[in-house]
């Protein structure tokens, strides 16, 4: 590990409102930034001397009190600025990630930091000291904006963050409705003009839009491509005590943001104001967060600083899905000790659930249930529980004979009968097990097989219920030797009002990892706020959903261009537990649901590659997996953590072929996966160690392979191969391909 | 114990629209329910044949929620009503409190229960059932609604309740205004027509008004009298997972109501929505509940009812004092070992704090802090912090040499620096003591002495937090031997947008002494909700504020009237700690506070009778007791629970007179207050034990003293009494008297 600092200039004194210009390590990148005549803080970012941001004011709104008197700071910080101090210094290090795509990290960026001075011209007026702070990478940057501890600004609540993007040109942008309570949509592709007139069918059709603030407002991480071949993306990275940010696009008609649609599909959701500063110019985003039940966006107190904003841009799609700028800036690893920390391929019981075969609650009997009230052992079982004692050791067999490390249950828990979306508060006591399910016997059972079971904690949003459960629960866990678990936020938010991507939820999921940290539990989230590189400081954090995942192969099905896109926007902050592996994607053939899985197996098993996770399910039923055993051998080898991973193709919602070298073995592992159009691969094997032979298994699409027509068509291909050769591989429509690679002794 | 069960009638095939009439025990009270020709329920109330409240309509008014679909139900509550069923039973039980004002309770009442079937005409429309239960004492009745687990009602949302108390008469009305967040104002005291009239001036003046809902919104319990001499008290009971209510005025202009003041003085709260049912008549209180940060005002699953809403009618104002009507509408105790709950005398390190003199922080050092930046053995003290060990033991020796259980402290713990109203989350972590209070050291020194420490933990109604840290906040108090806690929410709720008094708030307060029980710990709760008689069912709940306490004697002084009004209000639901024995009335005498008590020393003595708590604070310095020691020893002799209480006089505002045989002893006390005219009490000691004889010691106010003028001026009389005989005792202006009657040996 390596680590240099530079300090290239240092001046406090008030400057002339010159503007300072900051080139990335490589001057690939250049940031420009200047006060503007009214006073607004200002930058603007070049690639390559490509525009990539014009022109793009910074600054808060701040919400008026009424403590104001009593020491909550209320003046806006968007104007009345000048610059009082510059500090640029060159940082260089080389880190170790827990668990990741590559083994080492090299975290290289131009830090430049503007110390700004508020004043106005009326005699007692504050003066107000900021910091926006700038990491200029040869990928991209972030930007923060830092408030010291200092006699004129102690605490604040935010109104709403004016950070602006302001887009060179009408790009192609992939983007799902901004939504304070689901990020589970569709994606939509479309050219930023053309954002406001998809609206209303974007959050209409085949999606869970719940709480949609404006006809152009757009969730992040955003992709985005111009028309001369430049890729940008606006995501952000540590987002922890702060509200999720949206993107609201000032569009061709200049309408004056979050209007037609604002508050109209949640009922409880304040209708915000608008802003009182002038719109920017057109193709501009300007940040949006998510409020809290008040309609507040954050409540702050010196020393602080918002989470860093960021924009990746290449004119190279692979360098959207290789930057590591996200993790980099999240914090170093917090925990002293990581050792009980290990990537996780899992099987469990709970597609069957999705599917609607069998049911996480073990009784019909009740219209509505309450936990102290029923005595579990004299209540009439559904007989379509699918968590009952048999089952699962059935699964737990499952794992133990094809190398998975643990077995996710659900429903294991009383409580299911009425737990989502009816305002209940104390849902779950995540305590007590159904009658059915035997938690020490399994748990045994489990550890006899070295397997282990892997908790479930759907919460229903009931957070309030949860917080007060926590520590009993993760006792429980430490108790029967569980070391993961997967919790869920389904429905509304209790306490009443707030959002599953506001400040306060925000804390909530950090609580909740960090609580679990201190029992050695890893923690994989769903539903919960789109992560931004957090699993750098919490590295037990080792998943989220928080998109559209497999289960919605279930509920309608999801484009097969789906998995083309999600590497692009969702796991630019982390891993995604998607749960692959649909091999029966007809789910007709075994169930009474319509929906079917638009994917070949082929291009499943690619998934395992294409869209990393140090935690990966096999999410089908065991016994489809046994139909297709010499399909199943790739899960079985393939692994979950990497020393390298190389991005060969890559283009946005078309495909995308990576290959990857399993940790601490010299075996590598590639995947590739495409949209409806198919597509041809040709990966050069020039990654291979040279002067070595490696024994090639090619798992590929049947010629005649189709997603719709012919998922389950897929050739099986063994041969020798070694540094230098290519492989040629013809994905199907809604395909991909595999392939391991093993030395040959 | 005796309990009698008569079963009267039952009858369960649907009846004739007649009116259903019932008469208490002894026949004084007679309540008439029907179904009126809109098929709302309907109830009217006599007392000794004299009007006390005119037809009123029962109901409640659902919310339109997103989720309806999906099975909350959202059809008002309101009419469509057919009588059902109606059962009449009677019940006949004595029951122990473990602690309280006598040593048994009379539980005895005439119960009526009435089913209503709601049905409309539409086919296929929901056909619904709730069940009206009144209880009717000889001093009162009790209402109630209940809403059975059934198939078209399973969970609702309640946007209000319309219980309407039609009142005869433009009734005298000693009245808080209506706010959901403090109840900590003077009463006001005018005719119902003037409420509207005096509403601004009552919220401007000298309380702390911050969300007040309606110009003619008041709070309950409230006390009323007619001008033929009636007293009527409404309040409630067992307000456990329900928000607390307010009654609003239907007064003589029959306006809308919830208009003018509605959401003013509270930016976040939103203007409630006039209800589309009409109008009641004149002088009609209508509930108005406490909402949520969303307006909503209540999440319900069935089976489930609401509080009982209660009537206390007598034609002598003592009966309003000696009635058990609220503890007897709670469910009996439900703790199985409540040998650990004791009555407690106190002393503590408070109202130093209180009047400015020192203070709770430590250090003034730094403009705000974050608990875990401060290394707190570094920071610089500011001098004035009063919870120091030399200090404490200072009161640990007062306690112990005065006979007082325990000493309270607040201020032992780090975070007082920015606590209030900065919308700070992490406000304290109720572990980490100052470095100056050594937690280990005192509390040994305490029980060295035979004295505890009573614990302090102050919210600053962040209940998130508080609940975070609640456990290892016990698991502390176990460890070092506290069994009490004093707790505090001063300040805006977070979660942000909740209210002290809204359903979520009370669920709080209540899961707070539900996990104190588990630890062993008494609760005493500073700014929760107005008890409802609670502590009946968990007497762990020792004390509450929830009203103006001796506090207000430091911010500006309360009127002379003030603890001859408490008795009749706030103290119905439960006992207050009012914090009572201020000898030095003029704080500018040790401070530089220009407020000042207005109370005599001798009214200060009869404050530990008039008000009634297990839990008794000596709240003024322990130097300044003595200096008095002679009228100290009152306080040191006075019991805190008793077997026997007798009102031997009342008037609402102007006296209050009553005899207490201490539990267990043969000791009487009797105490009597007046408000600023004075008084002279007549006290015939017929209760005293034929043939014994009592050294009797009589606190009396100096014939020259007064509240104003001369507080300090107190004469102590000893002499010998008898049962028969009397005592004429004047009491000042502002002032009162003590008496404790030991019998001889």
């Amino acid at each position: 590990m390596k680590k240099t600092l530079f300090l290239l200039s240092l001046m406090l004194a008030p400057l002339a409102s010159q503007a300072a210009e900051i080139a990335s390590p490589n001057g690939n990148m250049l940031l420009k930034f200047y006060i503007d005549d009214q006073g607004r803080p200002t930058y603007e970012l070049n690639y390559k001397n490509r525009p990539v941001v014009l022109p793009s004011h910074l600054g808060l709104e701040l919400a008026k009190d009424k403590h104001a008197s009593r020491g909550l700071d209320e003046r806006d910080l968007m104007d009345h600025f000048t610059l009082a101090g510059e500090q640029t210094t060159t940082f260089d290090e080389t880190w170790k990630p827990v668990w990741g795509e590559t083994a080492t990290i090299r975290n290289h960026y131009v830090d430049y930091a503007a110390t700004l001075l508020q004043q106005w011209k009326e005699p007692r007026a504050p003066q107000r000291t900021i910091i926006i702070r700038f990491r200029v990478y040869d990928d991209g940057i972030g930007l923060r904006y830092e408030f010291p501890q200092q006699k004129e600004l102690n605490y604040f609540l935010i109104k709403e963050e004016h950070t602006e993007f302001s887009m060179a040109g009408d790009h192609t942008a992939w983007w799902l409705p901004g939504d304070y309570d689901t990020q589970e949509q569709e994606t939509q592709q479309t050219k930023l003009s053309e954002i406001r007139a998809r609206m209303q069918q974007a959050v209409n059709w085949g999606n869970s839009s719940v709480a949609v603030f404006s006809p152009t407002g757009v969730q992040t991480s955003l992709q985005m491509k111009s028309d001369d071949g430049l890729y940008i993306n606006i995501h952000e990275a540590a987002c922890l005590d702060y509200a999720t940010m949206h993107l609201e696009l000032v569009d061709a008609q200049t309408k004056a943001l979050t209007t037609e649609l604002g508050g109209g599909s949640n009922a409880y959701t304040p209708a915000p104001k608008p802003s009182p500063y002038p719109l920017p110019r057109p193709f501009t985003f300007v940040s949006h967060l998510t409020p809290d039940a008040t309609g507040l966006k954050g409540a702050m107190q010196t020393p602080c600083q918002t989470p860093w904003r960021t924009v990746m841009v290449s004119d190279d799609a692979r360098d959207m899905l290789s930057s590591n700028l996200i993790l980099n800036l999240n914090e170093p690893c917090a925990l002293d000790d990581t050792s009980w920390i290990h990537p996780t391929k899992y099987c469990g019981v709970w597609w069957e659930m999705i599917v609607g075969k069998s049911s996480w609650n073990y009784t019909d009997e009740f219209p509505s249930i309450k936990l102290d009230n029923i005595d579990w052992k004299k209540v009439k079982p559904n007989g379509r529980h699918a968590a009952n004692n048999e089952k699962v050791k059935r699964y737990i067999d499952f794992a133990a004979k094809n190398g998975l490390d643990e077995v996710l249950v659900e429903g294991w828990n009383v409580g299911w009968e009425d737990w989502a979306n009816m305002w209940k508060r104390d849902v779950f006591d995540f305590q007590t097990a159904y009658p059915d399910f035997d938690l020490k016997m399994l748990n045994d059972y489990a550890h006899s097989k070295g397997v282990k079971l892997l908790m479930h904690h759907e919460t229903s949003s009931s957070t309030q219920n949860y917080e007060r459960h926590l520590e009993k629960a993760f006792q429980l866990m430490n108790r029967y030797g569980y070391d993961a678990v997967k919790t869920g936020y389904v429905g509304d938010i209790i306490p009443r009002g707030d959002h599953h991507y506001s400040q306060s939820m925000n804390n909530h999921y950090l609580h909740v990892v960090k609580e679990a940290a201190k029992h050695h539990i890893m923690v994989n989230a769903h539903e919960a706020t789109r992560p931004t590189g957090i699993c750098r400081t919490y590295p037990n954090m080792v998943g989220n959903e928080s998109a559209r995942g497999t289960e919605y192969e279930a509920f309608g099905g999801s484009r097969p261009d789906h998995t083309c896109i999600l590497p692009f926007t969702r796991l630019q902050g982390g891993p995604m537990d998607y749960t692959p592996g649909i091999f029966v994607t007809r789910l007709k053939e075994w169930s009474n649901n319509d929906s079917w899985a638009r994917i070949t197996i082929a291009g499943s098993l690619a998934l395992y590659l294409t869209m990393y996770s140090p935690l990966q399910m096999a999410a089908d039923l065991p016994e489809h997996y046994e139909r297709f055993d010499d399909a199943f051998q790739f899960i079985r080898d393939v692994a979950c953590d990497w020393d390298e991973s190389i991005y060969l193709e890559a283009e946005p919602a078309d495909y995308i072929t990576v290959a990857r070298k399993a940790k601490g073995t010299p075996n590598w592992f590639i995947g590739g996966k495409c949209d409806e159009n198919g597509h041809e691969a040709v990966v050069k094997l020039d990654f291979l160690e040279k002067g070595r032979k490696y024994q090639c298994t090619i798992y590929q699409d049947a010629p005649n392979a189709h997603y719709e027509t012919n998922p389950q068509a897929y050739v099986i291909t063994k041969k020798t191969v070694k540094a230098g050769q290519t492989l040629k591989l013809k994905e199907a429509p809604g395909g991909g391909f595999a392939v391991s690679l093993f030395p040959i002794p």
